[in-house]
């Protein structure tokens, strides 16, 4: 089955992928960390009632996944797909996941919020997202009566999510501008436009692999459709400055980035032990190759399945079994050598 | 024809080549720097006389090369390949070089001493060299008065040469003594026992791609045989612990020994741009990976053709014209890369 994680989307050069989330919260119940266990498990039930209960075809679709009850592996591979956050990975309250079959849809219960529903696509596919959230989110109302203020909108834990409660963002592939150093000044852009611009696992994470995520901060006082429209101005914008400088770049410098690229793809190709941030690097440097045309016999759904695997959690799954820090070294070298070699 | 600089010889995993080279200079004229030009001329002519004048087969296997005559790339090739000096390279005074075909045999003329009869193999043939150059030797003496005194031995335009005048040398290639820093400790034994290392140009330079030229710095007092037994027997010492020590860092640290082997390989397959200290790096890494039997499809005749011919001169050599400083870097990464690919 074809993954969004995997799967090559519309301007996909830049955009990696789109995500929207909706918070809501049940007005029955306390907030999930000022619940008992008893409303906790409540909320989880009455959710999983509310989306499949009633709808054989959903029923189909959707599975649910006890978060606290898998090991390490299980819950950070689901991190490392963007499946649920850090936090409910390592939540001690009662917790849960609804996840589609395709991954496409997600549904974290008792994160900070009692409902966090996620979609995620590949490329730029932000309305797409957008679209199946509020579908989900439309299903959901039915069944449940969510906090919701007619002054504020939709009541989250966190008052910087409050009113619409939404979080749109994009997951960005931006080596030029980083490598020019324009991206400080996008960022402060960005900032004073009121997105946040984050690292590839979220808050307080580093930009590895020059992959940035562009999110919304601001989720009052505009609709869903605005801030979902802003965002994506603002990418096009940002997606256009990276492909000129790309073009630029190779056009004056040529020879030194084909090498920058090339060393990276040899590295891969031939190393015994390689880090994950050396790792993330060298692909992201290998992707920009793959869209300059410089490699070609890799194309961008290798980077993005590489990308995943090559994380703590799908590479244990992977070899099935725990894997210390050097061989986790080790085991990332030759799933990347295995997988470019066998192409 | 397969010449030394290329040719695998005996106990080649740790020894490159050897060379020895006797100095001397004719009774009848002042030193070259102190001669006339017209005395710098005759020495010339009156040694191509000596060595091939009455003698058909010596016509047949040697040629004359008027150094002075040659352009930059020429005389840097002839350096690059050891043949000559770099002082002979850039000489201003009427100097040349006899070359036999198979370059094995070079005598360098007015270089410090009027004659200095050099002759170089692969691997380790220290004895055979030696041999060949008192052959050499021989014969030129039936012809030419060299200036020599009973209590001296064979004088010298630089007193540290004076006596036999011999010079024996063998370029080493120690990684692994190296890598571990037990290279200092031999350095001093070899400085306490009377021998010079340095590194893959002679005097004054730093010891590139982990090459190590030993040498006596003693000719005085010993006989030529015992100058040439006493280097092999240090050189097979120092040979040993490579050895030893190479077994020892694949077994102890076998993958980190060969992320860095298989990365060098990689990067010079790949790389668009290469500097020749960095080149010599990699390729010295390659060799201890052929040696080790990680790589496979590449032998050390490989690594010795493009150790010579990614030198500044041999490079230009190769693609027929000059080129500019980030030109070299860029056409000696295309020629390692066609190198390695063709194979």
């Amino acid at each position: 089955m074809s993954r969004w994680y995997i799967d090559k989307g519309p301007d996909s050069d830049v955009v990696i992928s789109s995500r929207v989330r909706l918070a809501r919260n049940f007005e029955a119940y306390p907030f999930p960390h000022k619940s008992s266990r008893e409303g906790q498990l409540k909320v989880i039930q009455e959710t999983i009632d509310a989306l499949v209960k009633d709808d054989a075809e959903f029923r189909e679709c959707f599975r649910f996944i006890p978060i606290t009850q898998l090991n390490e592996a299980d819950r950070l591979e689901l991190v490392e797909k963007h499946l649920i956050s850090k936090e409910l990975a390592e939540s001690k309250i009662e917790s849960g996941l609804i996840l589609s079959n395709d991954e496409q849809i997600s549904i974290m219960i008792n994160e900070e919020d009692h409902l966090r529903i996620q979609c995620l696509a590949s490329g730029m596919q932000l309305e797409k997202a957008f679209e199946i959230c509020n579908y989900i989110d439309n299903q959901l109302s039915h069944k449940i009566n969510f906090a919701f203020s007619d002054a504020l909108g939709y009541l989250t834990s966190c008052p910087t999510n409050i009113g619409t409660a939404i979080r749109a963002s994009l997951m960005l592939h931006l080596p030029a501008l980083t490598m020019t150093g324009y991206i400080r000044s996008i960022l402060e852009s960005c900032g004073k436009l009121g997105l946040a611009v984050r690292g590839l696992y979220g808050e307080n994470t580093e930009a590895h692999g020059n992959m940035y995520q562009l999110s919304n901060q601001v989720t009052l006082g505009k609709s869903e459709q605005d801030i979902v429209m802003s965002i994506k101005t603002i990418a096009y914008q940002i997606m256009e400055q990276e492909r000129l400088l790309r073009a630029e770049i190779l056009k004056r410098n040529g020879v030194k980035l084909e090498d920058k690229i090339m060393r990276s793809y040899g590295i891969l190709k031939h190393a015994r032990s390689i880090s994950s941030d050396e790792a993330l690097q060298r692909l992201s440097d290998v992707r920009l190759g793959i869209h300059s045309h410089l490699i070609t016999d890799l194309d961008e759904t290798d980077i993005n399945q590489m990308m995943l695997q090559i994380q703590p959690g799908s590479l244990q799954k992977f070899y099935g079994r725990q894997l210390k820090n050097e061989e986790k070294d080790f085991e990332r070298a030759n799933y990347i050598r295995n997988h470019i070699q066998s192409k």
